[in-house]
């Protein structure tokens, strides 16, 4: 049977239930003050995000592939360009980009210029080596463990830091060959 | 001047940048449980909700008034009202209404029906006592105080807890007679 075709993530997002983004920025924002109260040490913060995150990607993929028509990608590449391309607009309503692809196909980058976890974000100098965003690489690794991709997310540029964009590199470690654990409706 | 007539909720709703609602839910349960892992107390857990909610609310009263046209309201019942109507539907995107005032029109409750931040919990028996949306009422405590409102804010029901809705007081405790801190822009 012939795949549906994916809705774009436009579409996808205009007919999800959606919050302001004010008020997911500012509660975001709480969310990291209160870490680096709790926590103290920027790096176990940056840890406790990715995970959080991590949590969130392995329930949120459900939500992705119900709404989305995306069924099974045929490849690593084309599972970046529907993170980047469906999955960003979908949740968050910005669209990223992807490049920068390493020669053998496993290792790319997603680069956003429009993030709104970041709005009236600015940190102290107290804040150095906080991965702020780190929420995010752990969402994109929880969600892709569960469609069998086992990956490594990091940040190569970051705002927050001065940079002029916000850029994860994505790399599949291993891509487990077992059946895909969602079945399409159709 | 006459004031100009306050924006539906639902049209601002419409106008504001927004995020995926079950992006949202998750990430606040992702708190939650944060909360309840680092201080154990749920008692603590309440309060620290609530105080994230205050801070957030402090904020959040700015893209308020600077996006629903809402000037100075003539009395807590107004007020009342348009925290139900017009605040909740701006930043969750549901209605809420308001019942049950007292004789001196001085406290009254704030009814939910439909809540984004309780899809899919449940809560297990070790959380008994907690206020797992504490976070909301941090939030209209914390708005009010901007526009000179001591408020106490406590929950009377609660769905996560049994009970057919949410329900939360606001009893007005002081009124400061001073300048409303916000020009209009007229």
């Amino acid at each position: 049977m012939p795949p549906v075709a994916p809705r774009p993530g436009d579409a996808i997002f205009a007919s999800v239930e959606r919050v302001n983004a004010e008020l997911f920025t500012l509660t975001y924002g709480a969310i990291v003050r209160q870490l680096l109260t709790d926590l103290e040490e920027v790096e176990e913060v940056n840890k406790q995000l990715d995970q959080m995150g991590y949590n969130i990607g392995v329930r949120l993929v459900d939500e992705f592939l119900a709404k989305s028509n995306v069924s099974r990608c045929v490849d690593f590449k084309e599972t970046a360009e529907v993170i980047a391309k469906v999955g960003f607009k979908m949740f968050l309503g910005v669209t990223a980009s992807v490049s920068n692809w390493d020669a053998e196909g496993t290792a790319c980058s997603i680069i956003l210029e429009d993030n709104p976890l970041v709005d009236f974000v600015e940190l102290p100098d107290t804040c150095q080596g906080l991965y702020y965003c780190n929420i995010l690489s752990g969402v994109i690794r929880g969600a892709l463990e569960m469609v069998s991709m086992k990956t490594e997310v990091t940040w190569l540029r970051d705002m927050l830091r001065g940079d002029d964009a916000f850029e994860l590199q994505v790399k599949l470690l291993k891509q487990v060959p077992e059946e895909y654990p969602y079945k399409d409706d159709e």
